[in-house]
């Protein structure tokens, strides 16, 4: 159940960005840029690397939404997320997918925990430095947005079915309401 | 030294914001809508929670600009900062802080962390849902401006006169550029 009173039609953040819409403005914005924006990123990459740090944060909202995300996005679907998710070593990713994941791992431990060598293994991989920087903030950003939903108790559909039917409307009209 | 090539003359977030202006600029509007715009919590208060999870999160680029523009506005200026950082229970502040300060600190370690109780706490000193809200989403936010900062390697001046002249500009102009 929610800490505030939140209204029960909207799950998980949506119902936060209601409540507040002169922060949910700017955070929706924020997520637009991010996971949709112009980058050598692809889409389903950017939200890859979300639903990682989600499931790392063991938010089920974000996770299951940005799994369904990337999944609608990404050529394998969700085989590549959940394998993704589920073991990084044996993940049917790029490499340098993997050393991005890998520095959003280092990222949702701490922003200390980045060494030199996690971004050498990134741009031995080919990252640029617009790309180590977007995974960093997608790790960071999903450090708020996974707190931020489950701090307040957002509200959390277990069908997964549910998060496939958001997925349309991300994918055809994006983040900005 | 930052991972990534950044404007040198810019310390910290604001060259972060320059290397990458689509995010910038809803990371800006963010932080304004969020330590400046309306809310019962006063500008000082916000920035004091801003500066306690910077504290937490070992982030000296944020703790030591969010101190700063914490004790420019408010009563009792840096002494309260620092008593506040040093040791929550013997802080000269409001015990409707305190909660929120408490609430702010279980954020910073997980959403899933904060219990009932927490957010019973808060209220029984008589923080509003509104006040609750902005608490959790100013410590989820700082955990995201902290792990971006120092995942970067972000500039850190280490002369803490240079907080004090950004806190004049940040009380004057607010944070959007």
């Amino acid at each position: 159940m929610p800490h505030i009173e939140l209204d029960e039609s909207l799950p998980g953040i949506r119902g936060l960005f209601a409540f507040r819409p002169e922060t949910g403005q700017p955070l929706q914005q924020l997520a637009e840029a991010l996971l949709r924006g112009d980058s050598t990123l692809e889409r389903g990459e950017r939200e890859l690397i979300a639903a990682y740090v989600s499931r790392l944060n063991d938010c089920n909202f974000c996770c299951w939404s940005h799994s369904a995300f990337a999944a609608k996005q990404l050529e394998g679907g969700y085989d590549v997320v959940d394998a993704t998710l589920a073991d990084l070593d044996t993940a049917p990713v790029s490499s340098k997918m993997k050393a991005l994941l890998r520095l959003a791992g280092k990222v949702q431990q701490s922003g200390k925990a980045v060494t030199e060598e996690d971004i050498a293994a990134a741009r031995a991989e080919g990252a640029t430095d617009q790309e180590i920087h977007d995974a960093v903030l997608i790790a960071a950003a999903f450090c708020m947005f996974n707190r931020y939903v489950d701090g307040l108790g957002a509200i959390t559909p277990t069908d997964r079915a549910a998060y496939d039917q958001m997925a349309e409307m991300i994918v055809s009209a994006g983040y900005v309401r």
